[in-house]
């Protein structure tokens, strides 16, 4: 098998890293349909070409470079080309970059296709709409009023800011790929969490995307003086808060798996005030896992033991339920065929889910998709820190390369 | 015995209602120092000299009615005219009513006195400029410097809010009583809490006023991805507090008595997003009791239990000592006097303790201080539906009239 070459897909990183680059903080900063996220994108159609490939933008913003015979559906290789404010330099540019230099390496080496290969860059992945707009476009789940209504976190219309970019909102529907056109997904990406470092290991076959539930809950009681209301007469919101987030380690023992997650990320008391007891509270809580009859189990659990807190405390309980997004497994056939070719290489690896959500989970709805991860050093991502190794970034590539050699080649 | 007459004060009571009183919400708002509380101030000096008394308001805003022989310490009765934003109508007004009443009593009824009495309504004992102005400057712990400096919320000085009014800040020093002049203090005042109402008693003889600690507490772990990091290799900063709350039953159990306070009133999560494992939670706790030696095992307690909690959730642990006041006994003459009146009446009672600050807590550092409560019904205060049934109200005043006749009758 032939290798990647390393140095190539370095500079490409370091020379996307310019587009977004903030001096002081250091952070990349190519939010989706920016100026520097549409010169980024213009950049990446020109390497494409200088690669020996065809290069276009479709309705959505994606770019996507095509490379080999026309009359069989393709394999594409794809992430995200946009950034969170003040993000790193690897997250989502590294599976684009990637993906480029297997092409590049394929034509070097003079490898017959039976099957094109399209490598993408993906829009709008990090949400600043709301959604993964580049993947959803390409595998067809975005409808017309949300392209009306979306808007970011200012209230800028996602239509509006692709119109400040040319484009129109409407072609989003034009983006949409046959499935019949696609023989599978390949997608290499940083972890962006602790495990593959902590567990010594390089590659992470990852398995499928977790689902994700979020709750907003409320639990209310009564506000009171603290020091005049004894203990045993209060209604204390924070308390039920707090004895619940103390049973969640064993909700995850009794419900769930060494993959599931459950989070507490975002609480407000009211009135907040050192001096009352705090007569209400509003809390996220975040649960994760890869099987969806787990996800079902855990979110009847935190109802049950909610309930039961809310009794014991005097409170009120009542919940909401924001989002219930499904786990996506990736196809078994890439995640063996991922597997295979990792032992090939000889490079260490194990078998993971991703919590996070990637291009990934909605390509596995439509043909077979597979998810490569790579080492995060300290698990860092979204951050100006965030850092892969080049040694293992070079693994990662390899085992892409040959992936896509395995599923394209004649 | 004589009797007080209700209807008095329930016409004064509902007379200084009116002063501040907020059609929309109908809460009062006569905080320290605006034009209202100061109205409210002359109108009660015109009520003082109606009933046969001197009146004069001295350099730091309070009302002060004498009647009596000139030549004695006196008897001191007051309660603060102030209120918080948005109050209900009985909070400190009932103690300076009812003190005016038991004198118009006494006169109606020729009672000789021995010892003059003195009716005060204090000044800014809410603590809109941060202290309790009034009481403190009748007790001598105000200080120069302290009138330069202090200020409400939004930045007014209190120098400039004494100026509007006609007052010079530093007459304040002026309002210093030689301890030598006072025999005793009294105040009446509604409980604030909801102890008296569930015990069915009407009278709660105040033993003191708890002493409160105030903490800053910081617990600092490590925010993460809630996805991607796994449950056990997070450092969240949420579950140490929660944890914590869980122990403060048991911290008070091992340690407190059943008048200990321990509350958690303000969480602050860093960053505070739903998809983020918290990595910083600042929180206050505030602690009561009415025994120094107890505040102190609390204290000890908490801090041994974070820093326990810390160790174990791998967090940072760090607090700062806002404040820190001595619980302040009422003197046992005063509650063995008041106890045993009550008793003479047949009045249902309790000995208390108040975890509320009152203007008692000053007067019992400098003279014989007690404090007597009625029940405030669902133990509102501070609110516009705080409430203390007229009964309930006749009683206290009773009760104070015996207090002071058998103080200062000849």
């Amino acid at each position: 098998m032939p290798d990647v070459t390393l140095a190539r897909i370095e500079k490409d990183l370091l020379a996307l890293s310019r587009f977004g680059y903030n001096e002081t903080d250091k952070g990349v900063y190519r939010q989706g349909f920016t100026d520097v996220d549409m010169e980024a994108r213009r950049w990446m159609m020109q390497q494409f070409e200088a690669a020996g490939m065809t290069a276009r933008m479709d309705g959505a913003g994606n770019v996507i470079g095509r490379y080999g015979p026309d009359d069989k559906p393709a394999v594409l290789i794809g992430s995200h080309l946009d950034s969170v404010p003040a993000g790193g330099i690897f997250d989502g540019t590294l599976g684009v970059v990637a993906g480029l230099e297997c092409v590049r390496t394929i034509i070097e080496n003079d490898i017959a296709l039976a099957h094109p290969i399209e490598v993408i860059g993906t829009s709008e992945e990090e949400g600043r709409f709301g959604g993964m707009l580049g993947a959803q476009a390409l595998t067809g789940s975005i409808t017309p009023d949300w392209l009306e209504s979306a808007h970011d976190p200012s209230g800028l219309k996602l239509k509006d800011a692709m119109a400040k970019q040319g484009l129109n909102h409407l072609d989003v529907l034009h983006a949409y790929k046959d499935p019949d056109d696609i023989k599978a997904f390949l997608e290499l990406h940083v972890e962006q969490g602790p495990v593959l470092e902590a567990a010594h290991k390089t590659i992470g076959v990852v398995e499928g995307i977790s689902g994700v539930f979020k709750w907003l809950v409320r639990l209310i009681g009564k506000a009171d003086h603290a020091g005049t209301a004894p203990m045993n007469m209060r209604s204390d919101a924070f308390l039920g808060v707090a004895e619940f987030a103390h049973e969640i380690q064993r909700i995850i023992n009794e419900e769930g798996t060494e993959r599931s997650r459950l989070t507490i990320g975002r609480v407000e008391l009211k009135p907040g005030f050192p001096h009352t007891v705090p007569g209400e509270v509003e809390f996220t809580l975040v649960g994760r896992d890869l099987e969806p009859e787990v996800m079902k189990a855990l979110s009847n659990a935190c109802r049950r033991v909610l309930s039961s807190i809310a009794r014991k405390h005097r409170l009120m309980f009542e919940y909401e339920q924001m989002s219930w997004l499904e786990p996506m497994p990736c196809s078994s056939p890439i995640v063996d065929l991922v597997e295979k070719h990792t032992k090939q290489r000889g490079y260490s690896y194990m078998r993971m889910p991703s919590g996070a959500g990637h291009d990934t989970q909605f390509f596995a709805g439509v043909t077979d998709a597979g998810l490569i991860f790579v080492p995060s050093v300290g698990g860092v991502s979204h951050a100006p820190d965030e850092l892969t190794h080049w040694v293992d970034i070079e693994k990662g590539a390899n085992l892409l390369l040959d992936c896509v050699i395995e599923l394209a080649a004649a």
